[in-house]
């Protein structure tokens, strides 16, 4: 075996905080398991947490020029990209499913204890505040994140006969509710051009 | 149907930027079919691009602090967040297969010009500089971002038997220059952690 470049010595703590990194990052491959209610676009299967993470991510990317000029767009990114994580012990609660909330709050928070709890005990702190923070909605970068993660599935449904809506019996009364208050608070252009698509999907139903 | 918050006015630029915007982040929905050679952790399937992407990102957000102080580590995960976006039209070329590199970059460099494109122009040029960047590996920030994107398979097969290794026969001194190359040039504490873990799975084996 051929070692060309010289290896770098790694001190104890840098050893230690890598061997704890890259637990944590083992373990969160488990949120490719969690399933959604939604399926991808060409129906083929239903979608998971981790690839639904990314998309809402490119959502960030691509819409954040509508956002509330206090929004921290990099941020938003980051807050998404450990949004979901503690579904890997909680699970997905579809918005149009029978949820009891507060247990599942419960749950959420044991799962942000353990998991978040993987990493060296400074990341923990700081990831751990980032959910809460996420969970929270008050932020302006909170209430975008909240607002993008409300937006996903509505456009799949609309451009895929409606899915989900279908299978929950969802009306429009109930759209408005569960994604038009999000979305209008942290996302109010997006909600303008949204609304008047979902009102002409569901005056055809 | 009831609508109480008064909808927004959306200029005709608006509504023009928003259909272009929403086109894209449909059509990307298609990196959630792109299949990779390496499998999950569990061993249950193959991982998709889309999951990946997701997964990298948070290699970054988590051992950014490994990195070169010139790294801007918020830039490096909007580059990951795009980086396999042209594998929806050119496929995923995995690392120890036998690919056609000259090809595959005709490919690649094809999907960028269509995919990207669908945004609006200024927009298809960021992301597409974005890409031509992390493609180059020169700068400080795509070198860590190759870094990262060429850690977390070694990483996977380390703690799943071997994976991809064992399928494509591959040895410690090409795992030196395919995996090693490049994860030193952009992040040697990452290899100098993770060189004596692949060493020792070798030695084993």
């Amino acid at each position: 075996m051929t070692q060309t470049a010289p290896l770098l010595d790694l001190s104890a703590d840098q050893k230690d905080r890598l061997d704890r990194q890259i637990d944590f990052l083992r373990e969160v491959d488990k949120l490719k398991g969690v399933l959604r209610a939604s399926r991808l676009l060409d129906d083929s299967r239903c979608e998971n947490s981790a690839e639904h993470s990314w998309h809402i991510m490119l959502y960030v990317a691509v819409l954040g020029e509508h956002a509330a000029p206090e929004v921290d767009v990099s941020r938003v990114i980051r807050m998404l990209l450990i949004h979901d994580i503690v579904e890997i012990d909680a699970g997905d609660a579809p918005i149009h499913g029978n949820v009891d909330h507060e247990a599942m709050a419960l749950k959420e928070a044991a799962a942000a204890d353990r998991l978040f709890n993987l990493l060296p005990a400074d990341q923990a702190r700081e990831f751990r505040a980032l959910w809460d923070e996420f969970e929270a909605a008050q932020s302006a970068d909170a209430q975008f994140a909240k607002a993008i993660d409300r937006t996903q599935a509505p456009v799949g449904n609309l451009y895929s006969g409606g899915g989900t809506w279908i299978e929950y019996n969802v009306t429009m009364d109930q759209l408005d509710t569960r994604v038009g208050t999000p979305v209008n608070r942290g996302a109010p252009v997006l909600w303008a051009w949204l609304r008047p698509r979902l009102a002409a999907f569901f005056a055809r139903a």
